[in-house]
């Protein structure tokens, strides 16, 4: 950590930070410019004290050297984290598409989903139970119903259900019937949601917050690994920008710069990510070029009743067909589906 | 709400919205222009329905005309909600300055801050009990026992008091020991949460999300009252832009936006909008120029001790002098601190 | 064009917009809802007109259904446009790659770099003679020398030239030497010179502005489609956001968005996008996925003087290999290098 | 400037670049951390060699010490500039309002504006001649003509002329009709308008671009003043953001942060920055409570003709109104208008 002071500062402050430094434990490093002073904060996890010195007045700015996350990252882990569920190994060369309905309707359809899915190549099967909603007037979802349809229509199908958990009291429910356990992008800074879903044993699918950066959500899932819970999976699903042509700003860059930084498997949502239907399949394509380990995909057949799936689900055949594509480019960038 | 449809539209298409428009009890109303068909969908409440729509392939985009929010809006209330606290009256002439340390460290230290800022004219004090903080490593708080320095602070000056609450869990224990229960930025699409603080009796400060639009704010606002409890303040923090200069950037513009949307008062947090010590008296003058009705604002002594306050905490005698220029802001528009 | 009244609207307000309406030769079509009055305007462009509802106090607001701009639509034009450029095809089944320096140096090191660019497979040089600089006191590019480098390196090596014009006097100079005339993102609504650019017989490559969107990029295409000069090449090259582990961030979005609402062909530029070196060859591969028609990629060999190239160029062996993994990508969309 | 390199680097590394520091006439300071090495670059202007070190692959981040801009700086000058404009002490104790009309339109209707704006206690008028317009099929301004109506209009009133300059060929124009050149948002990184403007004698008003951080407006700014000119006005008008409920979210924390980093007068457009006429005049309060030395407002009074203003204009009434709400609030910060 490196400690820029701001131009006036006087003997007397930096002999305090000084001093300061090494009641931490650690050494001051100076260095005299012509303008400023910059001071070193060399030993280890000094950054872990960043707040101390920011607080202090004659401190300009803060430069971190090392990351403030240990577990997640890169450094601590060299080797990509492979997940394994139900014989499936997430973050391994094969990249997993995990599909189905926004939210779970009846079980009927849910199975229905599921068999397509599987058939089109999809690996697991994505559906809420709990939904978070905007608005208080809207469908909140089946709740352990939901679960249990889920359950069920894994043992027909033998496909590994993602859900979602929404407060710290669900997460123990969700995780004796869901294989991964979901927290959404408006719970990524929700931190005792996080500790929670820390203390159980299933693997943690954790989403992007709308505008938390990189680093933030790598800290996110740090609280997580720092219960002891290694089995964390990283998801994309777009942030917020101006733009207004899609619903979010799905964020592929992300895929690399995670990649480069912790050794944690990368999920993309693009569904979720863009919002409209007809551009799902070329950013899927997009995701698993950049270097995706696997994708949420949201699919939902519309049947008699018409409508009540969201504008972002791909109707099955279309799902079939950016399936067929989405093959030929994962093999292009040497994976497969 | 009116559904604009895709140039394409087979009369098929438009016949088949047509009927499900009346199968909801609504009316529709057609306009075929040269090139797009425009379907109007009349009755109250037609908005709730908007996912029906949005999910259909034949509809371009839906331009909704009522607000998707009723209890929270300006249209359901037309007076300002006036919330009393101890004889205050939030959202009237009074604007009300509510101040503290971030975190609750000791009882001593709570107890002459907020002497001092009562002296320099506060009416409430702020602090944090339970802490959301970035990074798992970081303090996270005194929990209960903070609540009750917190407590025994208001006894002895007569200072309501605003803390936060993380979890579903927390809320009857913050509510039993504060005056007004906080909902924190990273928490405003915490929907189990808002929904619990809808079932205290307390007062709510909900504090808009990083990255929420200013409609998403209201639709949380509208969770809370939804359960009931009518008394929310809504709190503008700072949003994510790109700008570096400040640690978010404090939208203002939310002030009038907010004022003439909805009836409920409006607080301004400088202090974490800002991020930086010097910007924040004028950002507290701006505030109230632009018609807040209340201001969060962070004051630490930086003592013996020196370091352990923010680096966007005002020190007593900063914040004394503050508090005698805002006074004159304020009755240029007409209020008093 | 669709007005939504504010819900107080007097009948008197309603009268004298549909008078307004009819003067201006369009058809007022009135929709009655319990709470507001919604008025279509029914007639060829009267989005053109939108300025003048705008302005009207009764008016809440404006849905507009037919798109602002026109020549660069879809609808205007339903096949895509190939632009010729010495036999290359550009916006046909080929991906074309433009690769170079950021700013053109020296003839010397211009000629070793396009030589090593064409046996990779790069179809066109890329480098700036003129270069738009943050600082006023940082290289500002060779000027007309650099044209006449280019010029002379596009004889030995018959690679045609991409090179940009910052102001309405270089359009004609930059158009004598170059085959496609850039407009950068910091200009692309500086409308002079898209007038200007209108006027060359030239292809334009147009980069989208960094705060832009979609639809503003599209208008800035107009205004040069609006000139007569229809051969306009779109060109992503990264957002603001809040986002700060790349330098922007790179919205592949933009690809099907734009391919969708417009036949003009479609370029993706990573290196200014991301900024960062390693992260470029993931992003050009996930471009191509995207359905882009062709990359801008910036090398530079960093020889013995070892340190002018920009920390996003990358070196001609890592652009080789990331080469042979693009024809890869490109295949399985069904395209080729 | 302080290099951090990447934890891998090699020695031949370091010493290959404090070889490359002392080359440029620098000094290297190294510190050796347990993990990483931190190189000081010690030295007057090193900051402008910064693309050298950045281009280097074993460097992972640079810290920039000092700013990258010298004249436009509190460091250079330490009081604040105060610029004369017919006896008008811009940046000085009173507060400047410059008040007219989006565009020009007839001369007839610019002086009646100017009359009515006086009488409220307008200093300047502002109205375009030239007109930045999103669509190549909207109004593009009188040009000239315009130019010479804001003149006559001056005779006859008196109050100096604010108006825009769009291209390198107009600033010489328009300066000789103008009091003060103004350079628009999306203008802001057109660098040779920029040199242009710094090459009049005439004040130049600088609107900060959509998507500009302040660092770069104030490079913008450096650029105008390398020319000679110092008589730059600063002009915050709002940013990009994801909110929609304004048009653009004006930035009022610039204002501070302004004033603190240069001694530059800065202005305020709330008009363009929020874009909705009710919101204009409490952001008009709260940018002078802000600490605004001048704002530019949109009046236009609406005649029998009904519709030709924008939907930010004020009318007449609505600006008198306000500026005497803005005097006490100027007076409030011991400033006059």
């Amino acid at each position: 950590m490196i400690l820029t002071l701001k131009p006036n500062a006087a003997k007397k402050d930096v002999d305090l930070i000084c001093k300061k430094i090494k009641e931490l434990g650690f050494t001051p490093h100076l260095s005299k410019g012509k303008e400023v002073v910059v001071i070193g904060v060399i030993g280890q996890n000094a950054i872990l004290k960043r707040d101390i010195f920011e607080a202090m007045d004659v401190v300009a700015f803060i430069t971190p050297i090392s990351k403030p996350y240990k577990l997640v990252s890169r450094e601590f882990k060299k080797e990509n984290t492979i997940i394994e569920v139900d014989g499936l190994k997430i973050g391994g060369t094969d990249v997993i598409i995990a599909a189905g309905p926004c939210s779970v309707e009846t079980k009927e359809l849910l199975l229905e989903i599921a068999k397509k899915i599987k058939i089109s190549g999809a690996k697991m099967i994505r559906g809420g139970a709990f939904k978070p909603r905007t608005s208080p007037y809207a469908f909140q979802g089946l709740g352990e119903k939901g679960l249990k349809y889920l359950a069920e229509v894994k043992k027909m199908t033998e496909l590994p259900v993602i859900t979602e958990a929404m407060n710290v009291n669900q997460v123990s429910l969700v995780a004796r019937y869901a294989d991964i356990v979901q927290i959404g992008a408006r719970n990524m800074q929700n931190f005792d949601l996080l500790k929670e879903a820390g203390k159980t044993k299933k693997p943690v699918l954790l989403k992007r917050g709308l505008s938390a950066t990189i680093e933030e959500f790598l800290m996110s899932a740090e609280y997580i690994m720092a219960q002891g819970n290694y089995n964390v999976i990283l998801c994309e699903r777009g942030i917020r920008t101006f733009e207004t042509a899609t619903r979010f700003t799905l964020d592929l860059n992300a895929v690399p710069v995670i990649k480069k930084l912790s050794h944690l498997p990368v999920f993309v949502d693009p569904s979720h990510g863009v919002g409209v239907r007809e551009y799902i399949p070329a950013m899927c394509k997009a995701s698993v070029a950049a270097g995706a380990d696997g994708l949420l995909i949201e699919v939902h057949p519309c049947p008699e009743k018409a409508f009540s799936d969201g504008p972002q689900s791909l109707l099955p055949p279309q799902f079939d067909k950016m399936m067929n594509e989405l093959k030929a480019v994962a093999e292009a960038v040497g994976r497969k589906l």
